[in-house]
């Protein structure tokens, strides 16, 4: 992009760095960020600069945090005797979000997947192990995502546990509510008529 | 979004004010900057400061540039004789581009729109006059885009220099390049035969 002065061409190189950020996007942000406030600008960089400085992942668990041991994982109020094991910190976010689990996590930071050469040792599951050691816990729910690699690595992960006796438990597939019958695919319906249960 | 901490939710909140990016896209936008190497995530928000300090508007021309008057004012080879009139700096880049074009530029930053309270004084139009009267100037091309603020703003400039006589031109509208004609819209069909050239 020789039409732009060499900072713009900069800031459009390194916004089109961004995921799900082309070309085109990339110059209408840069332009728009050059017309803001001063103020304004900075403070999207500084927001980067400091989530970067601050932002940390939780000794214990791996969660994305801002002190060590992340608030979760400090909160005297929630059930410790249950860890949820799931890919990321979005994931703990999306968990937060229902309102329904008091329980603690666990994030793996990726799922096992042999086709991009992703093994259980590239995965935050080590430090899963020692915490079941070490804690005196009653049940690992897995929640990681219910596509090929979330299921290998919680079938994995569940091998892996069972020797220890603690009880592990898989979220349930089946039709999303709101969902229907006729577009739902093959296999979710399959999951929703083996996880039927009784009224 | 009380579910992260306050480091990782500003950044969110930062991400989100910037045009077409959403909650959602931002939150994915700031989990992958905290999962990038330090440098590169520095790397954007330096982009971002840099591109606010070096990057000014021309004070001939009003393009973006990091040096005043920009490249194309302090061009020798450039036609000093020719002004383009366009809306803003991304038009000039999209002139630029086609490398047919040799003379200056004249950026409007705006259109004359009375349902959105911009008028003749709140665009860069007075420094054109001026340019216009102090410089040798045969030709102002108006490039504004082909929508009505775009239109208006083109009459009302072409009648501003009228009485100079400068020769005034406005690019042509008509059916684009690969276009259909079945597909055309009536405004633009119209336009085309209304600028039908003998062959």
């Amino acid at each position: 992009m020789k039409y732009y002065a060499k900072p713009l061409t900069n800031l459009i190189n390194q916004l089109s760095k961004l995921p799900g950020i082309g070309g085109k996007t990339a110059q209408r942000l840069a332009f728009h960020i050059l017309s803001m406030d001063e103020k304004d600008a900075i403070a999207i960089a500084d927001a980067i600069v400091e989530g970067k400085r601050f932002m940390k992942y939780c000794s214990v668990c791996g969660n994305l945090t801002d002190q060590d041991p992340c608030s979760i994982c400090s909160d005297a109020t929630r059930d410790r005797k249950v860890v949820c094991v799931v890919e990321s910190a979005k994931d703990v976010a999306a968990m937060e979000r229902i309102r329904e689990y008091n329980g603690l996590y666990h994030v793996l930071h990726g799922a096992i997947s042999p086709m991009e050469g992703i093994g259980p040792e590239d995965i935050n599951l080590k430090s899963l192990i020692v915490r079941l050691r070490e804690n005196d816990i009653d049940e690992v729910i897995l929640a990681t995502n219910p596509n090929i690699e979330g299921e290998a690595t919680a079938m994995y992960i569940a091998r892996l546990i069972k020797p220890s006796g603690i009880k592990t438990t898989r979220i349930a597939h089946g039709i999303p509510v709101g969902g229907d019958l006729e577009y739902t695919d093959e296999i979710t319906l399959t999951k929703a008529i083996e996880g039927r249960r009784e009224l």
